[in-house]
């Protein structure tokens, strides 16, 4: 496996054009965002994950994560590099200042993962997870519990998990069937007793953080069923007195972790919670409004998994460069010349290297233009929220199923060293395919894409992108094309009576709006470069942004028919007649 | 892992309709081939196939191939069903009757190869190498080296084994240093002593087999450097007698296997030949025509990887149809009836089912025309022949583009547990991976297509398949244009002076030409049964057929500005400026 090398400059661009972060540091609230602190970060970061975290891949994908007497074990390395990550101060970019945090852009937070993300996926959804926990507790917290779980979160001493799933409750969360009791009185009056089975629980035992911050849903007695009888509970892996010191164990353990495809650093654990009856939670938020509060913390989750697929595209293209440029195979076909020539010299090659750049290069553009809205939405502009919202499954969707289809080139580029494990390239094609399954699988993206999404404002919100596109696409033809294709196909999708017929086509309209909006941003870092923006991309840019309106974005036009093609055909055989 | 299902339903009418085994079988050569005996076969090796190759996939993926002290041991069980194989003649399908063969079409050997490929694609691999080198010393080898070494061959008893790449020699086979030095006196006269190391040789050890026969690739003393001073040698494990026994060990010996992502139970080989100086190989066919003689059996090989695209999909499918039907999970959408049903009812879910089970049957129709075109080759009709060489190149690449493509689309709809290890669904994807790099990368593939397929008579053989299309296709609107857009691009690419022009649009033009015709062999099917062919089908096809023509022909459609943009673009930066 190559090194990692930060893609430091195109960062800069995106953060800068896509999330105008010029903008955003105009705001009282994130003045502090200036240009010389976002450099120093994304420098910082970008060192930071190549040093610390990028020598840690191989190994934590060979070793894994090992459950040994309900202890996880990490290779050799990782608890100094966490450690190091905590000491740095990287976990806490966009947390309140009142916990010590920095109160930095969301955008820049983002940066932080991608960075490490891209150096050690596996390890990075360490930090992700805990991301998660200060939301909660930050926005449905009390005082109290702020006070006494926020600092040591945001520093990144304790860690955080996110427990939803259970084997009977997946997609649909308001299936869960774990319970929580009020106690009524002793030490632990006011708080409740956990009990249940959590699985898929990513990081949820390890001993890299000195304590887990267990986010729980359960259902308190007698409470509705399905979603809107469910409710957030915080359960420390050990008890935390009033003054922040760690107390006893709490009744929480981990079972079993999973043999996985891939990202095997990443211990993912089935988490049982109160065998011995004494599992000890506290409520977070109000009585039943668990779900709600999961969602809020949701979309910045997603945004990060989206992102996963920039990491690993980016890692995956370092690596194909890398090979193609060593490895020297045949003459140029037709050339004069017969000396054998590196394999990046080839013209398939060459399409399948600019392929994955370019990809790379657009997912970054569209996440950190996602990243922008949301601290625009943040900074109190309504609008700009709302657009963050449309973008999120975007991203989320779109950005993991390319993940996938990058490292997937990645291999190919390679023959067949990419299939021996030892080259790495493998590895990330294995650690890419959870990102379209977990935090809502695609399919649920897509869903929330045509069913929640395009209704707000009345499909206003859609609307106005896609005109936005269209007005800076002028003179791009096929950009111009895709962009209404997607409002008229918006259109249709308002118009349709039947739920099935909207969601039959969700997955392809979701990646037609997807690469319209990519395509419209990488234009916009093209023009931006153009105009003197990011001199070391002055020659990239515009070829990367090239093949992107010229090959890909007249790939995703292609997909208007399945947008459009309804339901009827996919239930005109019951399920056992495909099967027959 | 569910168990394999063998589809025999689809896979007769494919064998019927588009390899038109009717027509075959009016033939002297393959008058065997008639209904009944068609219908044994495929229902007799899916049976085979189910039952013993089936049950090993699972715990060959776990356990592999291992190399201990020079010997390649595989799991319990291995050894009894090759033995059973062996037994039962599935081995002797195609291959002459004068060696103990059946003599049958090539189509119906591609069958035994799906069947067994389906239940376990890695274990398949050995019977599939084996072939290769039967076809070789059939083709190439004199009558004393037919009767000695094709009828251990053709049972099965012995297997075989194509050496081609070294470390430095990949695609670029002509750049082999492997080398054969005549032996002028004693035993051995006549006879050559063989040296060098190749890699990636598929069971290149084992004891499966009695004996196993290398056919590796050499160069002659003063043989002219590159692909013209090249021979071919068979250099067997343990030499034989002419009375056909076994002898002594031969000096080649595997020095390591491969560590891989996938197909673990088949073995990858470095081998060395001659470390001792002792390595005895005989020369196949004349002197410096090995690659001409590799090359005659390289497109029966090349048909059976594209088939091991059907393969994988058909299994990956049987996964993902067990899994959606069985796994209840949230209420229809917008149903009244809030009850959870199985997750193979909501659309998005519906939609990869049937997308999964139409792109299979699709691969399936056009494996099965491209066989039957072969087999009209082998019986003097040059036109078919020619069809069938245009054909190869495109059921290798889309067909192994595809498995990759529906293993993923199978995780995707088994969610979490689509990443866990021991359901299955993820050696599918794991497996599927190698298909599109080895036998020619699909890279490869496309340009043998533009460079050499689409010149073949002029442009004519591919200009006639496409007009073969739209006069079948004239009522279906979407693969008329598809069909005609190939046409006009292949003039295109004829028209371009340069060949980098060409090879830049190869993989999107191959991938366009691939799902042109497998439309309209679909279609074909589709209009058989709706007269009366193959009753279990009758409500079935239609459907998959419809999904095919209205939603993965119009994608096709979209590369179009892809297959046509010329090298331009690829060549304006330098690697090193895309490597950034």
């Amino acid at each position: 496996m190559t090194p990692f090398t930060p893609p430091t400059q195109d960062q800069l661009l995106a953060i800068k054009v896509n999330a105008g972060i010029g903008e955003l540091s105009q705001s009282e609230r994130f003045a502090a965002a200036e240009p010389d602190m976002v450099e120093a970060i994304v420098e910082g970061v970008g060192a930071f994950a190549a040093g610390e975290f990028a020598p840690l891949n191989r190994i934590g994908d060979l070793e894994g994560a090992k459950l040994e007497n309900g202890v996880v074990r990490l290779p050799d390395g990782f608890e100094a590099a966490y450690q190091q990550y905590v000491e740095q101060g990287w976990n806490a970019i966009a947390s309140p200042e009142e916990f010590g945090g920095q109160g930095l852009p969301f955008t820049l937070a983002c940066n932080v993962i991608e960075n490490l993300g891209a150096a050690n996926m596996a390890f990075t959804l360490l930090p992700m997870l805990s991301v998660g926990a200060i939301e909660a507790i930050e926005h449905h917290g009390s005082d109290a519990q702020k006070s006494k779980y926020m600092p040591k979160l945001v520093s990144g001493e304790w860690s955080g998990t996110m427990n939803l799933t259970e084997p009977q409750a997946g997609s649909d969360v308001g299936a869960l069937r774990a319970t929580a009791t009020p106690i009524e009185d002793g030490e632990h009056a006011g708080k409740y007793l956990i009990q249940g089975q959590k699985i898929y629980i990513t990081w949820g035992e390890h001993d890299l953080s000195k304590n887990i911050v267990h986010l729980v849903l359960a259902r308190l007695p007698g409470a509705p069923e399905g979603s809107r009888g469910i409710s957030l509970f915080l359960v420390p892996k050990y008890h935390v007195g009033e003054d922040g010191s760690l107390g006893a164990r709490n009744d929480v353990r981990c079972v079993s972790i999973e043999h996985k495809l891939g990202i095997n650093a990443s211990p993912t654990c089935v988490m049982s919670y109160g065998d011995n009856g004494q599992c000890i939670g506290e409520l977070i938020g109000a009585e039943n409004r668990g779900l709600a509060a999961m969602f809020t913390m949701m979309n910045n989750a997603r945004i990060n998994v989206g992102s996963q697929g920039v990491q690993i595209a980016e890692r995956a293209l370092q690596q194909a460069l890398y090979y193609a440029s060593d490895r020297v195979q045949s003459a140029r076909a037709g050339a004069p010349d017969r000396t054998p020539v590196a394999i990046s010299e080839h013209p398939d090659v060459r399409r399948m290297l600019l392929r994955m750049k370019s990809l790379t290069e657009a997912m970054r553009a569209l996440l950190y233009y996602t990243t922008g809205q949301v601290d625009r939405g943040t900074l109190g502009d309504t609008a700009a929220g709302a657009r963050g919202d449309v973008l999120v499954p975007m991203i989320k969707a779109w950005g993991t199923d390319t993940g996938i289809d990058v490292t997937s080139i990645g291999i190919q580029i390679h023959g067949g060293m990419g299939f021996v494990e030892e080259t790495g390239a493998a590895q990330h094609y294995r650690d890419a395919r959870i990102a379209p399954i977990y935090e809502g699988t695609n399919g649920i993206q897509a869903a929330d894409l045509v069913t929640r999404k395009l209704g707000l404002e009345n499909g206003e919100v859609y609307a106005a992108l896609m005109a936005d596109i269209a007005r800076d696409a002028a003179e791009e033809p096929a950009l111009f094309a895709l962009a209404g294709d997607c409002a008229a196909i918006a259109t249709w999708m308002r118009d349709q009576a039947s739920l099935d017929d909207k969601l039959a086509g969700s997955v392809p309209f979701c990646t037609m709006s997807a690469v319209a909006v990519a395509g419209w941003q990488m234009l916009l870092q093209k023009r931006a470069v153009e105009a003197g923006e990011a001199a070391a991309l002055a020659a990239v840019k515009p070829v990367t942004t090239r093949y992107f309106l010229d090959h890909v974005v007249p790939e995703a036009a292609g997909l208007k028919a399945a947008a459009t093609a309804g339901s009827a055909l996919l239930y005109e055989l019951t399920a056992e007649q495909l099967a027959g």
